[in-house]
């Protein structure tokens, strides 16, 4: 099965969470957007076509033979058992989706924190209300989040190395791609942080270490973070 | 298979899309926090419980049998096979699903309107912030949201009064707490935005007379919108 992705083309943003489980399985997959020979139209086509029975509201979204996707966490939890990224039962599942949502939440808010108003205006339209927003998330909403995961880590690795033992699943990734986005975005505060939280940073560098993983950040494929983003870095927020 | 919910005491907030399937099923279900046998320390001794594998990071959340499930549009999932208020095959589940993500975002951002900055600093701490989000919410967000719905039941109902045609779903439940909702936040904005979006609206009169639903409705099961909830009425944030 090649599985279409369909996402902006110049930032990571929620289509990287689809993009780490695909490179990291070895999965045959297209970037539309990023594909020359598909571009930004094959992505309007889709929004824009009054014959598609099931419209997305907005990317990411996956084509999977007749299947089209879209929510980030509906995507991750159609794709893991067919990527071999989560454990069969439904319980497991049940849970993993549970988490994945609650990543969800934790990347919504961090967005928010440059654009507390509204996503139509400019940064610069709503910085003061930013930094106030920034300074929340920064002092309440992260070490929430953060001690959350670790807890997770600690309660349920049974002593193996990620979220679910000794099997990697999408939400490892998710959690990798978190803490490499924290670190961006707000240097100061997770330099501050991290040493609270070892599981999650053991976790960030395992998946980091992992061979497909570590040749996909290095090609041009991953694209570099950047002030379009949802992890963006003003270094008033931290101030 | 009596179900368990776990949810605040006093307000609708994300647990009325969990009550309003269970009681349009007729299902046999506890709502603890307001059970005088249970009461407010059954959920906190979920929550603080270091012996918890699967600890939810808020609630709602609900227990069936040994499962423990959070994030609401998970629980809805889980619940909707079982209550027969979702359609069988894949595709449909990924379908409801999805939209159910997106009437979760839909709320998110509903109260986002009133605690823009931080959901731990009181509505009179971020009113000024409050005024600017909620312009945009009911200028660009409202309509964006409606007409996406709208344009589903369009393409989707196949003559039939619901989602996915002839039978209702827990989307369907859900579209019509958001419209309450709206109506008691937003009465001027719903008032005006309305008639644009007639399929919603029909839905919503029929959901709200199907016999169960009616019968919760006028009970003291349900509980009445107040300013501690997620939809809010503050008449400045409609000027």
């Amino acid at each position: 099965m090649r599985y279409e992705l369909y996402y902006q083309p110049s930032i990571q943003g929620r289509g990287e969470f689809i993009r780490l489980p695909l490179e990291d399985s070895g999965a045959d997959y297209v970037d539309i957007a990023r594909d020359p020979k598909f571009g930004r139209p094959g992505i309007m086509k889709f929004l824009e076509d009054p014959s598609l029975e099931h419209p997305p509201f907005a990317p990411p979204f996956l084509k999977a033979g007749k299947l089209l996707i879209s929510q980030t966490a509906n995507i991750l939890q159609f794709l893991a058992p067919r990527l071999d990224l989560v454990p069969k039962s439904e319980a497991s599942r049940l849970w993993a989706h549970q988490l994945q949502l609650t990543i969800a939440d934790w990347l919504y808010e961090t967005g928010q924190t440059h654009h507390p108003i509204a996503n139509v205006l400019y940064y610069e339209e709503q910085t003061a209300e930013a930094k106030k927003r920034a300074a929340n998330f920064t002092s309440n909403r992260m070490p929430k989040f953060l001690g959350y995961f670790e807890k997770i880590l600690k309660r349920n690795s049974k002593g193996g190395d990620f979220a679910f033992g000794k099997k990697v699943s999408y939400v490892d990734l998710s959690l990798f791609q978190m803490i490499e986005g924290l670190r961006y975005a707000f240097p100061k505060t997770m330099a501050k942080l991290e040493p609270q939280y070892p599981r999650l940073i053991a976790l960030h560098d395992r998946i980091k270490a992992r061979p497909r993983i570590a040749a996909y950040l290095s090609s041009p494929r991953r694209l570099p973070f950047n002030q379009q983003d949802i992890f963006r870095h003003y270094p008033e927020l931290e101030e």
